[in-house]
């Protein structure tokens, strides 16, 4: 095999076979995914099923804390944690550019397959693009998932009172692609919060019928994330500034670049939904999670009786209405 | 709406929604398709299930018999065909390059809905992305899909004495492709045979039991997809050039490119290999279905001893080795 991608490696023959045996297979490894076949069959117990798919075009394709191929995996299962399901099978379209290096390509599928295999993911249907040199910036990828809902879980209206979860630190995805794009120098240790939320959907297992509903926040960030809850169930929110958790890096960069962080990609938060009264019990169990240990509660349905809107109460006592996205904030983030 | 795609359509806020219920839901309206969600949720009677995922780069993006739309939810559609699955439901992933034109990213939203409307499949899932202007050729679709395999089918060991069906002319995408691409002017009405292949299935399926195994012979074409059912399974294959079915514009055409139409890839045609004793009786009913009147036997499972190979007997009466794909033919073809 030739260390670049050449334009045949897409021909659907021999030559796409060397890439997807020599690369694809290597790391996606699985009892489930075999050679020659269009599509992959497989058997289900349960009934219910959550479908969703994602497509990734994310610049630059490597950046700390992850890649292009660690946020494919981790995009899908976290859009199938929302819908209360266990991920389970994951399909995954390459889109190349001739010429690309494969060495970079291994790369991408050894962070797929790293992913897959922590979360016990699998990935067991696939398909290879090549297009001439300048058709795609590189590489693009879609992942689509398959996941079973878990017994117990399904979106409820939300009710007055309702109280909101952010998982973990917001806008680290967002910024730290922010960071690359600009090529600015930063102290510290921004990286992205690129990961799998499976484990969440594992955790709060037994408290599922409390919790409304959940959503991650990824383009268009937290702000964006909420509006379009306010808009589905025509309930305001009331959001505590001083309770949004999100690190000094995070806030003096934004600073620094004049972006506001409440419209930054998370790749590794959940907002949820949850009953006012198991809202802490909820929260104890998430906070027990890895990666989930500033898990908070950031506010919640108590807007009674006014224009259904995201409040937010400020640092300094002041009130700002918090809009859906305006202008373009970066595109590219996933 | 602007009358080019913004690069804030890809915001996945507002703009993207725009864009999403303007166009998409318009087309693809079902009463799966819901607002906001990030996975869409199914029951499901059955227990077997088949997966496939297709990123679609075709070039040009409308080509005679066709466009990128109808090729898109086709290809996934007959993916699933060839697992023995009732395709049921799709998902949707644009990658649009800022600057293309709205009214085309609706033409082929409506071929996607009106493929939809045809087969019965739902699309229940999507997302919309959109890159700065050169990042990607247009515009790009990935569609995965869903469906239950019929009860019956199994893919099974292929036998020696085994006949090749294949369900109409073949080369007909390919050509289409090929004249495109290189403005050649010709006489006749060559169009692509891009086209749905789930009523086959529903045809067929009183037969199931005798059919080995199902491929569609689209990149590569019918020369590369019998090599992988001649290296999958051992056997050799004896194919009969005059059984072949293919229409003298294709051959011609071909002719005057100096391309080999048995490379050429097919999107609408289904190569079922079939128990002996059931050939025939297979093939009156692929004959009764839509689309398939010229469906034929053009070989079978008859090498025995040999070393596993395609062998052609010509219409000259002479034998050819027909070798899997080794030169490029044409990038883009799907």
């Amino acid at each position: 095999m030739n260390d670049k991608v050449l334009l045949r490696y897409g021909d659907g023959g021999k030559h796409t076979n060397l890439l997807i045996r020599n690369i694809f297979y290597k790391h996606f490894h699985n009892d489930m995914l075999v050679n020659y076949h269009d599509a992959s069959v497989f058997d289900l117990d349960h009934g219910r099923l959550a479908f969703t798919t994602d497509s990734f075009v994310v610049k630059p394709l490597v950046f700390p804390g992850g890649d292009i191929g660690k946020l494919a995996v981790c995009g899908t299962i976290n859009d199938l944690v929302t819908a209360g399901a266990k991920p389970l099978y994951l399909s995954c379209g390459f889109i190349i550019e001739e010429g690309f290096d494969i060495k970079l390509i291994e790369k991408i599928a050894e962070s797929m397959g790293e992913m897959c295999r922590k979360t016990g993911v699998k990935i067991i249907t696939g398909d290879t693009k090549v297009v001439e040199k300048g058709a795609v910036d590189g590489v693009f990828i879609n992942t689509s998932g398959i996941g079973v809902v878990q017994a117990g879980y399904q979106p409820k209206t939300i009710q007055e009172g309702d109280q909101i979860i952010i998982t973990g630190g917001i806008a680290e995805h967002g910024t730290t692609i922010a960071v690359e794009r600009f090529k600015i120098k930063v102290e510290g240790n921004i990286k992205s919060d690129c990961s799998p939320l499976n484990h969440i959907i594992e955790r709060i297992q037994p408290k599922l019928e409390s919790i409304r509903l959940m959503k991650d926040p990824t383009r268009g960030g937290l702000a964006t994330a909420l509006n379009e809850i306010v808009e589905m169930s025509g309930k305001g929110i009331r959001l505590l500034e001083k309770a949004i958790p999100i690190s000094s890096e995070v806030k003096s960069i934004n600073e620094l670049l004049g972006l506001d962080p409440l419209y930054h990609a998370c790749e590794g938060r959940l907002i949820i939904i949850v009953e006012k009264q198991n809202a802490e019990e909820v929260l104890d169990e998430i906070r027990r999670c890895e990666g989930c240990e500033d898990a908070t509660i950031i506010g919640g349905f108590d807007l009674i009786g006014v224009h259904p809107r995201v409040v937010m109460e400020t640092y300094i006592g002041g009130r700002r209405i918090v809009s859906p996205l305006e202008a373009d904030m970066l595109p590219r983030i996933c």
